[in-house]
C-alpha cells in the first residue's frame, strides 16, 4: 500500500517520482516512522525532521556513486528506509537487528559510521580529497546539525575545508536544537541568518545601492570590497564565506522542490559549499513537535498520546541530579557543567533552580572539562556531568587541566558500562581503562543509587580530582544492599565473607557478584563479595590480607578487562608476588554491539553460567 | 646593570617606569632571553614575540589580583622574568629547575598550568564565572595565539563566551604562525583583519557614508542594522563580534603605548572582549626573525650565528619522514596528515616533494584523525603523524572513526616515552595505556630507527588500524641491534636466550634490556631478552612456552606500568594461570617532571640499579 511498498525498489526510483508523489512518499515515511519507533523505541524527532531533506538528497544525488555522510548518525532512519532496510525496522536497535546509526557493515549506502557528534565534515573532506587525488568523479555531502556545529572538531574541519578548495557540500540541518535547545555564539549567529530569508533578492537590491553609493575619499577600497561589505550587511554576516565556503540558503527544509533546487545549484559550484536548510525537529507528529527533546531518543510509546510505555522510575541520572540540587542548596560553591544534555544527565531540575550555576556549553566536552578546571581555580566546586563515551572527547583536558593541577573537579560519568540499544559507539566500557592510568585521579563507583547519593555527599569535602562512574538505568532488581556511608580512599567494603575466595566487584557488578556468589554456593564453592567502591586507589591492604590467607580473588567489572579495575587488583597482587591467585573478568578485546544488557553480558563473557564455570576451573587450579 | 637588575623588584614596579624606560626594559629582557636560552635551550621565538605585550599587560593589570593565562604556556618566559624568576633561568627546563611552562606550584602569579594548545579561553572563562558567582572583582585575561585558535576547544570556548556575557579579555597574539605558518580559514580571515589597520578612523568615516546612503525601498532594515553592515564592510568581517565578543584592534604588539591604551579600553568595556595584537615571532634577534620555526623551541645555540650546538644527527622523526618519502614514490595511495607540525614530525621533505599529498590541518588533532579515516574510506593509505601526548586530543576519533570501522589508518606516534625537558605535559607515557584497550588496533614499537623503517614498509600492506610508537631522539648509544625485517602480528623476537627468565621489553627499552641483562649476568642471574615489537597483540605462545619452562618474565616499557605493555603480558600469563611469574616495570602512578631522560629513568624506577635489585629479589621469590 503506497509508493514505498508498491513502487519503490531502490534509491534510483526517487527520480522517477513526481513532486506530488515525493510529497506522498514523505507522508508515508513519517507515518511509518511514528508507527515503527513507537514499538521499538529509537531516535524519532531527528528523523521526522529530515524526511524531505533526505528525499531531496536522494532526488539530486546518485546514491550509487555519490557519498552522503550523516553527522551523529541518529537521523539516518529515512536514509535506511530508502536504501532497502524498511523491512528490518522491527529489529531496530535490538541484538542482531538494524542499527540506529549508519554502519558500513550494514549497507553499501552507509559511507561512514557515525555515533558521536561533529565528525562528518572531517570524514567527508577526507573522502573528497581522496577522490581528487585518485582523479575520480563523484559528489561528497556531509549533513550536519546546527547543534553538532558547536563541537570543536566540526570547526577544526571547517577551518581546513577552504584550504585546498576541495569540492564538498556541507548541508547544515538547522533545527535550533542539539538534544536540548542550542546555546552560544554560533547559535546566535545562525538565528541572524535565519531571519534573512531571501538572499538572492537582497543581492540584486544591493547592486542598485552600490551603484549610487558615495564613498568617503580616504576609504580606498575597490568596488568589489564594497559589494562584499554590503553583502555582509544584508546577510547579517559571512562566517562561512570567511572560512572559504560558498554559502547557499537558508531554505525551508520541508519544501522538497526548494531544497532540491538549492542542492542542484550546490552541485554546480566549485569548491566547498554550505547549504543552510531550516527544519523542524519532530515535524509532522504532534507530540514530537511539542517536545522534540523528549522524542530525541524515546523508549516505545503510545502513538495516540505520545506517552512512553516505560514507567518513569528513579534512575542513576535522576538520583545524581536530585542529590546535587540538595547539596547546592547549602553550598553556594557547587556549580554544574554539562555539554548539551542538561536533561539526559539529570540536571534539568538543577538548571531550573540554579540557572546561574548551571553551565550548558553545547556539544563541547573539551571546553566543558577545562571550564570546570577554571571554575575550580576560581574557588568553586564544579561537577561536570558527561556520558562515559563522550568523556573520550575530553581525555587530554582531564589529564592536563584537572589531574596534573590536582583541581577539585568532580567528573560525573553517566552511562558507564553497557547502555544496550545504542550499540558500539555508546557502550561506556573504556572509561576505567583510560582513567586509571592518569595520576592524581581518584575513581569511585557506587553499588546502588543510594550509594551514589552518599558518594556525592562525600565528594563535597573531597579536595582533588574525582571521577564517579555510574550506569544507565537503576538498581539491579531483587537485591537490596545498604549503602556505604563512610568513604576512605583505598578502602573497600566486605559485603560477604568467603571460604574459597572473594569476588571483588565494582559498581553495578556488585549486585551481580552477590547473585553469582549464591550460584557458586549451590555448587559447593564459597566466595565472599567485596564492593570495590574505589577503583583507584584500590585496597592494597585487603588484597594482601586475602591473598596471605590463601583466598583466590576474582574481579568483575562492566569495563574492558584490560587496564581497568581488575588490572588494578592484579597489579596490586603482583606487587605482593601473588598475582597467580587473581582472575579478572570484564569485557574482552571487542566492541560491544547493540542488544539488551543482559543478553550482551551473556554474549561477552559476563553471564552467570560462564563466570561460574570459569571460577570453578580456577578454584581447582594449583598455582605454581 | 640596567632596570631589571637594579630597580625592578616586582610586578608593581612596571607602573613606576616611564614609557622610555619600559622600552629599555624590553630591550634588556630580549638581550637576557637570547643570552640565557642560547645556553639552556628553550622556546625562544615565541617569547621574543611577546616582550612588549607582556610588559603592557603588567603595565595595565594588577598582577596581585588580576589573572593572566597564557595559552600553550611556552611564551611565559617574560612573565616569569617579571615575576621574580630571572635568577632561575640558568636552570630552565632542567631537573628540579625552572619550568618552561606556567606552573601553579612554581609561583602565585602562574594562574593555570598550560602546555597543550587552545585551553586558555576555557580556563579563563571558568575563573571569570567563578568570580562573578562569588561577587569578586578582578580582571581575567587569556593570551592566545592565532595558531591555537584553530584548535577545536578554543572555538568551543569562544562559542560559549558570549552566553553569559562574562567579563573577560581575550588577547589574540597574532603572529601568523603556530610552529609552522598557519593554515585554514581562520588564518585567512585574520589576514583580512590585519589589512585594515585603522578601525577607529574607519568607523567615523562610515558614519558620513551611512547618513547619505539611499536605501532600496523593500529593504526594511533599521539604521542600526545598516551601520552594522557598513562596519562589517570596513572591518572586513565580524567573526568575533558575531560570537558575542567586542573586537578591539588590530594594534602593533611591539608598541607598548598603543597596546597599553587598547588594554585599558578593554578593561572599561563590559562583557567579553577580544584585543587583536599583531606581533612578530622571534622579534629582535636576527636569527630567530629569519627562522621563527627553527627558534620556536631550540637546543642551546651559538648566539653570534644562531647555529645549534647539537649536531643534526639522524633521529626517529627524520627516519620516519625519509622512509615515508621513499614509500610514497612508488605508492600513490600514501598520504600524510599532520597537525601544525610538518617539520617536528619529520615530514618537511614529504611536504616539499608531495605538497598535494600532505595535509597540514593546523592545531586540530581531532580533525586530523577523522580526516585520515575519511581518506582511508576513499581508498588512500593515510599516515597521521602526531606526538604521543597530542594524540590524547583525538582519543575518541581513534576509537570511533579508525578502530571501530577497522580502517587502514596508520597512527605514527612520535615523542612516545620521555621527552625530557618539556616536562609533565609532553612526556608520552600514557599512549600504551589508552590505546591497548581499544579493539581492532594493532600496536607496534621499533627497537631501533632502522627497525622503524622496516615497520613502515610492513605497514604499507597491513590492512587495518595500526599504531607505531617511537621515541624522541635516536638509538641508544653503544648498542647495535639488527632490525627485524619480517613481522607477524603477535610474534615477538627473541634477541638473547636466558636461564632464569626473560626480559620482555618494547621500543627504546629493548636496548636498555640488553644492557640490564649484562648487568644481571655480573650478579650471576641470567635473563634473556625479548623484543616486544607488537604491544598488541602480544605473543601469547611465547609467553606460555616461557612460563611452562619455568622462566620468570620481566617486562620493561617507557609508559605507565598500569594498562600498557606489561599489563598485556601479565594478563596473558593470567589466562594461563601463571601470572605469579611475571613482574612488570614502567612508570608508576605519577606525572614525570622535566629533566634529562636518564635522570628521570633513575628517579622513576627505571634506572639500572633499581631494576637489578628488584629483579634479583623477584628471582629468588618462591611463588605459591
Amino acid at each position: 500500500m503506497g509508493i514505498l511498498d508498491d513502487r519503490y525498489t531502490g534509491p534510483e526510483d526517487i527520480k522517477k517520482l513526481t513532486l506530488e508523489e515525493l510529497r506522498d512518499l514523505s507522508h508515508e515515511i513519517r507515518t511509518f516512522l511514528v508507527e515503527s519507533v513507537s514499538k521499538t523505541g529509537g531516535h524519532l524527532a531527528p528523523n521526522l525532521g529530515v524526511v524531505e531533506l533526505t528525499i531531496s538528497l536522494f532526488n539530486v544525488f546518485d546514491l550509487e556513486k555519490d557519498k552522503i555522510i550523516y553527522d551523529v548518525g541518529h537521523q539516518s532512519y529515512v536514509h535506511k528506509i530508502l536504501t532497502g532496510r524498511k523491512g528490518e525496522f522491527h529489529s531496530l536497535r535490538q541484538f542482531g537487528g538494524l542499527s540506529g546509526f549508519p554502519k558500513r557493515e550494514e549497507s553499501k549506502y552507509d559511507v561512514f559510521d557515525t555515533g558521536h557528534s561533529s565528525t562528518s565534515v572531517s570524514a567527508a573532506l577526507g573522502i573528497a580529497r581522496a577522490r581528487d587525488l585518485m582523479q575520480e568523479d563523484f559528489q561528497v555531502v556531509a549533513v550536519i546539525g546546527d547543534g553538532a556545529l558547536t563541537g570543536g572538531m566540526a570547526l577544526e574541519a571547517l577551518n581546513d575545508v577552504g584550504d585546498k578548495k576541495t569540492d564538498l557540500i556541507v548541508v547544515l540541518n538547522d533545527n535550533q536544537m542539539s538534544i536540548s535547545p542550542n546555546v552560544g555564539g554560533i547559535s546566535t549567529y545562525l538565528s541572524q541568518l535565519r531571519a534573512f530569508p531571501n538572499y538572492e533578492r537582497a543581492k540584486k537590491e544591493v547592486q542598485v545601492i552600490v551603484e549610487k553609493m558615495p564613498l568617503g575619499k580616504s576609504i580606498n577600497r575597490s568596488m568589489d570590497k564594497v559589494k562584499e561589505g554590503i553583502k555582509s550587511m544584508l546577510l547579517p554576516d559571512m562566517l562561512f564565506e570567511n572560512m572559504g565556503l560558498t554559502y547557499l540558503g537558508p531554505v525551508d527544509g520541508h519544501n522538497i522542490r526548494e531544497v532540491s533546487k538549492l542542492l542542484k545549484i550546490a552541485k554546480e559550484i566549485k569548491g566547498p559549499k554550505l547549504v543552510h536548510v531550516l527544519t523542524k525537529k519532530g515535524k509532522g507528529y504532534h507530540s514530537s513537535e511539542q517536545r522534540p527533546d523528549k522524542f530525541h531518543g524515546t523508549p516505545p510509546f503510545n502513538k495516540e498520546n505520545g506517552k512512553a510505555k516505560d514507567s518513569a522510575s528513579l534512575n542513576y541520572s535522576k538520583m545524581f541530579g536530585n542529590t546535587l540540587v540538595e547539596m547546592a542548596r547549602n553550598n553556594k560553591r557547587i556549580v554544574a557543567v554539562v555539554a548539551a544534555m542538561p536533561d539526559g544527565t539529570g540536571l534539568g531540575g538543577f538548571r531550573d533552580l540554579y540557572p546561574n550555576r548551571l553551565f550548558d556549553v553545547g556539544i563541547a566536552e573539551q571546553h566543558a572539562v577545562t571550564l570546570s578546571a577554571g571554575l575550580a581555580v576560581g574557588g568553586m566546586k564544579p561537577y561536570v556531568a558527561l556520558y562515559s563515551t563522550f568523556l573520550q572527547r575530553a581525555y587530554d583536558q582531564v589529564i592536563h587541566d584537572v589531574c596534573l593541577q590536582k583541581l577539585p573537579v568532580t567528573l560525573c560519568i553517566d552511562r558507564a558500562g553497557l547502555v544496550g540499544d545504542d550499540g558500539e559507539t555508546h557502550q561506556g566500557i573504556l572509561d576505567l581503562s583510560f582513567l586509571t592510568p592518569v595520576p592524581n585521579l581518584t575513581i569511585m563507583a557506587p553499588k546502588s543509587m543510594e550509594e551514589l547519593r552518599q558518594i556525592l555527599y562525600f565528594s563535597e569535602t573531597f579536595n582533588g580530582p574525582l571521577a564517579i562512574r555510574y550506569p544507565r538505568g537503576g538498581d539491579e532488581k531483587g537485591i537490596d544492599l545498604p549503602p556505604l556511608k563512610n568513604f576512605e580512599p583505598g578502602k573497600f567494603e566486605v559485603l560477604k565473607e568467603g571460604r574459597d575466595g572473594f569476588i571483588y566487584a565494582t559498581g553495578k557488578m556488585v549486585a551481580r557478584a552477590m547473585i553469582l556468589s549464591e550460584k557458586l554456593e549451590e555448587q559447593g564453592v564459597f566466595y565472599g563479595v567485596v564492593n570495590g567502591v574505589f577503583i583507584k586507589p584500590v585496597d592494597h591492604e585487603l588484597i594482601r590480607s586475602h591473598l596471605d590467607k590463601g583466598y583466590k580473588i576474582i574481579t568483575m567489572e562492566d569495563n574492558m578487562v584490560h587496564g581497568g579495575f581488575g588490572s588494578m587488583i592484579l597489579e596490586s597482587a603482583m606487587g605482593h608476588f601473588m598475582a597467580g591467585n587473581v582472575l579478572t573478568f570484564g569485557f574482552r578485546d571487542q566492541f560491544v554491539e547493540q542488544g539488551s544488557v543482559e543478553k550482551l553480558y551473556e554474549v561477552h563473557g559476563l553471564g552467570y553460567e560462564e563466570l561460574s564455570n570459569r571460577i570453578l576451573a580456577f578454584t581447582g587450579e594449583k598455582n605454581e
